[in-house]
């Protein structure tokens, strides 16, 4: 059995980071909270031209010097700006040619065609200069990025239409097991609800994936086999096969088609996760317990698909753990918390869907640690 | 001009929360990140019957008594358990009738139809009992919780196969302004691409609502008041329309066909800002600058979408902000920041959506203060 850590590094080196071989081009306004496959340079000057930042007068500044409330300038209202006249603009209007500055409205009274000036103006006041914003060549959106809302509106400002970003990770989930079954299935004692492959397919949407579900698949080393030779997945999950002897289907079909990267880990809940390839596919074979799936999902599924996106990492930071937790000496533990951020404090919830429902982080204890009292730790959000 | 606080409140008390009229029946599995209408109760105990929580053999814990490394019990594998006799079971199967107790296959010998069992065990041991996880009638989700994919597996664990959750929040997002041009439109001094509104647009899915958006409305008062009358929204939000005199269409069709709630606040960026109710719609105003929109859509829009859906509130903590904010006394000042969560520090990024790539929270300034300088303050996560 090897290391937590160990198991993931192994894992990890597996998974493929896409490149420009798995990007797809979509207008912009249809690329929201996708991943960009590229860094976008903004190809206009924000904004594109000198800009009135408020309703007024388009002036010459110079022509306003020495205006105060004692002794106004005046200049006519027209067409053009020079010396003595001046062009009314509306917030966001282009400057008429010959003007550096806007006289505020509130700054001004218009008595017929003249324009009474109560406070001088300096070069450039309310406008918004050519590029003052964004300019031309600047970087908007850099590979990786995920595409927020104001991402999405920059685009559009800076007049890009389309962005190539990644597609969206295929992952085959396959729930295993005779004892699984269907929501219209009755039930009978020795028998439950598959949840767990359901779960990992919620999972993978969330973290930005294509969860593709099989229907349940028994426990049948032929009929295992071949959903794992399964092709047009850059990962495939399955979870269940809950007995020792049942496992090792997987494992067994994993050394025959292809290559075991471990076979247990020293994690709790998980430890008897397989990782393998299967033709180049990497395959990632969770228990069958709820616990199990989850830790797993958190700590190998995640970093997988954040991987293949070429994501960034996870939020994490410190909080203050309240209430023991015992630990199992070389072993990692996964300890699902609710982090409540008033206090920055973490309180451990029970293990499985019950507690994650209530969960917004995580923790994990070393393996060397035994029992893990009140105290600093780090936590990563979910 | 009437405080943030007093704006936020008036605009709240207008928004409706959604009851049972407003919400829909899905399968539980389209139901992942849907908010629940509903609180559900499990109708059954899970697990359903008393489970074997490991492989070995379903025996009769008093008949293992004394069991220890020098002196094995014998019984017999079978059918049926006894006080001679024993069954094998895998991890998940129902306990059988007579047994109360799993001896693990680690502890035993096989010797043809003979085990030789090395530990005593304790009732119940190994045994995961019915309703341990939930009980039958215990919720598993409550009315406003945001169906995660634990809630999803849970649910099906539960065999519930339908819930009702709350619709999307149908908003109407109308941009206005004559300077706004489409994407495919030429790009000429006076003119810019229509941003804005798509960005609300991409925040009203981020906050779980359904956004419509309209074609971008010219600064004609004829078709403004057609659009603020469309019929079927929960909320309708406009952005645009940057002068004074112009603005004023939204505030002069609100008195006409329906009620003003407040015309400008003392928010900044935002302070222009109105809100009005027409026919039982309540309507939201935005200046036309990307700051503006940033700012009312994070205090006045997602708080609505949430009211509407019965959400809980967001996610605020304490942090350190770095460098100086000058403020204007009299006015809440809206201040997105980038916290970085190992040094929980938050620093101010800039106005406008070139900033919003960056910012992952923000602040709010009370009115009271001029300048806030570096210190703690209460960060809202976006």
């Amino acid at each position: 059995m090897i290391s937590f850590e160990e198991a993931r590094r192994l894992f990890l080196s597996r998974i493929r980071k896409f490149g420009m071989d798995d990007t797809e081009i979509l207008p912009v306004e249809e690329a929201h909270l996708r991943v960009s496959a590229e860094s976008v340079a903004s190809p206009i000057d924000i904004p594109h031209y000198d800009r009135a930042k408020m309703d007024g007068y388009a002036v010459r500044s110079s022509a306003t010097k020495g205006a105060s409330r004692k002794t106004p300038v005046e200049l006519l209202v027209g067409e053009e700006v020079s010396n003595s006249t001046c062009v009314w603009v509306n917030t966001g209007d282009a400057m008429p040619e010959g003007s550096d500055a806007v006289v505020k409205v509130e700054d001004v009274v218009l008595d017929g065609d003249v324009v009474k000036i109560y406070r001088a103006v300096k070069p450039f006041e309310n406008v918004e200069r050519k590029g003052e914003k964004v300019g031309r060549g600047d970087i908007i959106v850099r590979k990786g990025d995920v595409l927020k809302a104001a991402h999405i509106a920059l685009l559009r400002s800076a007049g890009v239409r389309k962005i190539g970003v990644f597609r969206k990770p295929r992952v085959l989930v396959v729930p295993t097991g005779d004892e699984l079954i269907e929501p219209n299935d009755d039930l009978v004692a020795g028998k439950i609800f598959e949840s767990n492959g359901l779960m990992i397919s919620c999972y993978i949407r969330e973290w930005g994936g294509e969860a593709v579900q099989s229907s349940i698949v028994r426990d049948d080393p032929v009929k295992i086999r071949k959903v794992l030779m399964s092709k047009g997945f850059d990962l495939i999950v399955t979870t269940g096969g809950t007995s020792v002897g049942k496992r090792d289907h997987v494992y067994r079909i994993l050394s025959d088609c292809g290559e075991v990267l471990f076979r247990g880990v020293a994690l709790r809940p998980g430890k008897s996760a397989i990782a393998g390839v299967v033709e180049s596919t990497p395959v990632l074979s969770m228990p069958g317990t709820p616990a199990a799936c989850i830790s797993l999902a958190h700590l190998f599924l995640k970093p997988a698909i954040y991987r293949m996106l070429n994501r960034g990492g996870e939020v994490s930071f410190e909080v203050k753990l309240e209430g023991k937790i015992i630990s199992k000496t070389g072993y990692t533990d996964f300890v699902a918390v609710s982090v409540d951020f008033d206090t920055m404090a973490a309180r451990p919830v029970s293990n499985g869907e019950l507690g994650m429902v209530d969960a917004n982080g995580y923790v994990l204890i070393p393996e060397e640690v035994k029992e893990f009292g009140v105290g600093k730790i780090i936590v990563y959000l979910i």
